[in-house]
């Protein structure tokens, strides 16, 4: 908080960024002067500029809270971020590594040697280092891990071992515990020897000597409180607590539902072993909702916007080729009607229709279950109820739009038959739609596997050759 | 906080929600006995059973946590729900409509009558009946504004006027404040005379006679701090503020990077008018990026799961009607080669292919963008450059799938100008979603519109007409 002391409003988080540009963009003008200079003197002046340049620079990195300094990395171009990178005090790499994006640490990570990683790495804490290690080469994990103290190695390794996604892999380990038999004064006096508390820090552990959480001693209450009392007579007795392998998301919605600060983590046997803070929960619902949307769109992984050409390629390929497969399958249902389509041509005009609207509608029905799922509200007595709403939905708007793409086909090409056909396929391939779109999260949640990710290629890839199928099939039916 | 003082973890939130419908089914049972039987003493017994039953569920939604009822709410069928909402002690009502979400709000709303809502709303704060309000009928408003004292009317009137998504219109008016020059023992004093303290009260706010915010006082610093010195010795003197007329977006951003719990909130002459606290950052975060997964899926507001068939088109139809329109579109682009393809029916099965790729490669394009505008990473001055590095991926796109199924095309159909047009095809349309994909957020960011709502659509529109021009005109041209 100390370096949020200059700071007033929100203007002046933007104008950092800007500031910092225009000493870079003044750097590098006189750089680029300096290389078309040939007189040694001029050079000497030139080059004295461009120092100081940077040492204003650095100077107002220095001023800049860790996660200001780890948005502008991430708002520069590669070579900019390099060089904004170097100047930053190398005791402040490890937390502002924290803090910028995935795809950003390891541009950053790739320009640092060995023994900068290390030294980085050893300035953090337990459960921040097991945040960063993925990340780190396989020799400077070991390194660091050699340095660290025997209590600091247990704690990395217990939160190494939790899985993505766990309560376990965002839990912090540095807090407060008292005992219960000890008066609120004893506690007054222990904390003002701390010279800070942890941050978030809105309420102390209660534990006994076998280091079991007993309770929550919120300072809101400490401190309207006699201080003659025993902590065991104000505490909150039996409080809310995580165990480290519950799902994040759920203890985030836990936060959300309950409007808390922070929460005990405890382990099979009621030990605390930790605490879970608002911002780790804040973070993960940010990212775990940016995640879904990158997935959604088919990117791979959060994507650097300045990342090299080959880089995005990557991260974007597999999607493109699942898509394409898709694609390809449709293509050849088509391919099966092309004797159709030779002797009526009206239809390839028109089945591009039928298959985009089959589409969007079986989307809109996986988007609001797969909501639904995630919050835990759609029970597995309701889904026979919701099918049929869906089906009650889909039939509607069969009679509508089928309706009246029905009467506009017939106007085009002047054949009833022809809008007879369009009604009816519309109307099977959203009643499709529905199917596919209720069934997809349906067996997905049925298996344990997250529902949202890939079901609207899933959805697509079915409503567009069933789509052709229907429409191309019941012309060759009826028209032919 | 209190009523979670017999909650442990986790499995017994879910549990609730599973004891709640185990009681309303035995009290369906009943009814449905009730229903059936004819002898009027057997009756009288089923219906005190019955009674019982509805005891008993009222007793544990009594002790259930507002938000845990709202959330069990949400999780009911209209009908089920009416009879849990009817057992809800009515002093409850109010806190428990501002928990659930928009759509079973309106259901549960209508479910009551004025008296009732005029007795609900009086129950809260300003803050949170300016929440509440655009959901209420006129008549109840009026009254409960009324009822209020004038203090509170002024909140109230403050709260409305703020536009949804700014700062002001998530911020409260309870808070504790301090003068600079007392002690912070007489400061100790006065919170103890305080029954509680409000919710998220990490810190005091330090406000001079005119009510100027001059510091914040941590309750962490309070407690560690000798209490001889004055407030004004022990204060963070200038602190992070925001504007009501600040975005949320924007605060929300400042929560996360600085790990905050509570917000001053100022007006322009620096006068401390309420707070923002984690929570209602957290409500926003959560809302706004469901609300943004439902708009690109095509769904005009959050959908109770359970509503009637009628409201669910009513919510999703504008979308499918756009997306009817830009078919359509595409549909005409297609009836202009009608010729073509009569001549050569293979362009039908191939064409949806280069339309679908298309559209997928520039919803990622447009997917990436979006997020870094979002994020605030997106300088003016490097728009160029990110275009460029777009249609450098798309050109190599273009390369591997486009000559991928190129060479398919010619396998399939023999013939190796139709592969060469198809590469060359899907090589262009690759391109012109790259265009697209960068200029409709550049094109959105630059006018102040939200550069998500509706991306998805447009790039797919462009992609789909595009793309079957693109093919079909090359083969019109080279082919026949």
């Amino acid at each position: 908080m100390a370096e949020l002391a200059n700071r007033l409003e929100i203007e002046d988080l933007k104008e950092n960024l800007h500031e910092v540009q225009v000493l870079l963009h003044r750097h590098q003008l006189v750089e680029s002067l300096v290389a078309r200079q040939d007189s040694p003197r001029q050079e000497l002046v030139e080059q004295l500029v461009q120092k100081q340049h940077l040492a204003e620079l650095r100077a107002k990195l220095d001023h800049l809270h860790a996660a200001d300094v780890a948005f502008i990395l991430e708002s520069l171009p590669l070579d900019d971020r390099l060089v904004v990178w170097d100047l930053v005090k190398a005791d402040r790499d490890g937390e502002i590594l924290l803090e910028v994006s995935d795809a950003v640490r390891e541009s950053l990570i790739a320009s640092m040697d060995t023994e900068e990683l290390v030294a980085a790495a050893e300035t953090l804490e337990a459960d921040e280092l097991a945040d960063l290690a993925p990340d780190l080469p396989e020799d400077v994990i070991q390194d660091v891990i050699r340095s660290l103290p025997l209590e600091e190695r247990e704690q990395l390794r217990a939160a190494m071992s939790y899985a993505e996604g766990s309560v376990g892999a965002l839990m912090e380990f540095d807090m407060v515990t008292v005992r219960e038999d000890v008066t609120l004064e004893a506690v007054t006096r222990y904390l003002r020897r701390l010279d800070e508390l942890p941050d978030h820090t809105d309420q102390l552990f209660v534990i006994d000597r076998a280091h079991k959480l007993k309770g929550t001693l919120p300072l809101a209450r400490l401190i309207v409180s006699d201080l003659e009392f025993e902590v065991g007579a104000v505490m909150v007795p039996q409080t809310f607590s995580l165990g480290p392998e519950d799902r994040a998301e759920d203890a985030a919605q836990a936060f959300e539902r309950y409007d808390l600060v922070s929460a005990p983590v405890v382990d099979a046997d009621d030990k605390l072993i930790g605490r879970l803070t608002v911002s780790a929960v804040v973070d993960y619902i940010r990212e775990s909702s940016a995640e879904q949307a990158l997935a959604e769109a088919g990117l791979a992984e959060e994507e650097d916007i300045f990342a090299p050409v080959w880089d995005s390629f990557r991260n974007r390929w597999s999607w493109l080729a699942v898509n394409l497969v898709t694609a390809f399958i449709a293509s050849r249902v088509i391919g099966l009607f092309e004797g159709s389509i030779e002797k009526l041509v009206a239809l390839a005009a028109l089945m591009p229709i039928v298959a985009g609207i089959g589409g969007n509608s079986g989307n809109q029905t996986t988007t609001m279950i797969v909501r639904a799922i995630a919050l835990g509200q759609l029970q597995t007595q309701y889904w026979r109820k919701l099918f049929i709403k869906e089906l009650s939905v889909a039939i509607l708007n069969g009679l509508v739009w089928g309706g009246l793409l029905g009467i506009l086909a017939w106007m085009l090409y002047d054949s009833v038959p022809l809008g007879a056909v369009m009604t009816l396929a519309m109307m099977l391939n959203l009643v499709l739609a529905a199917l596919v779109g209720v069934a997809i999260p349906y067996v997905r949640a049925k298996f344990g596997r997250d529902p949202a990710v890939g079901s609207s290629v899933l959805i697509t890839a079915c409503t567009d050759s069933g789509g052709f199928f229907i429409f191309l099939g019941l012309a060759t039916l009826f028209l032919l």
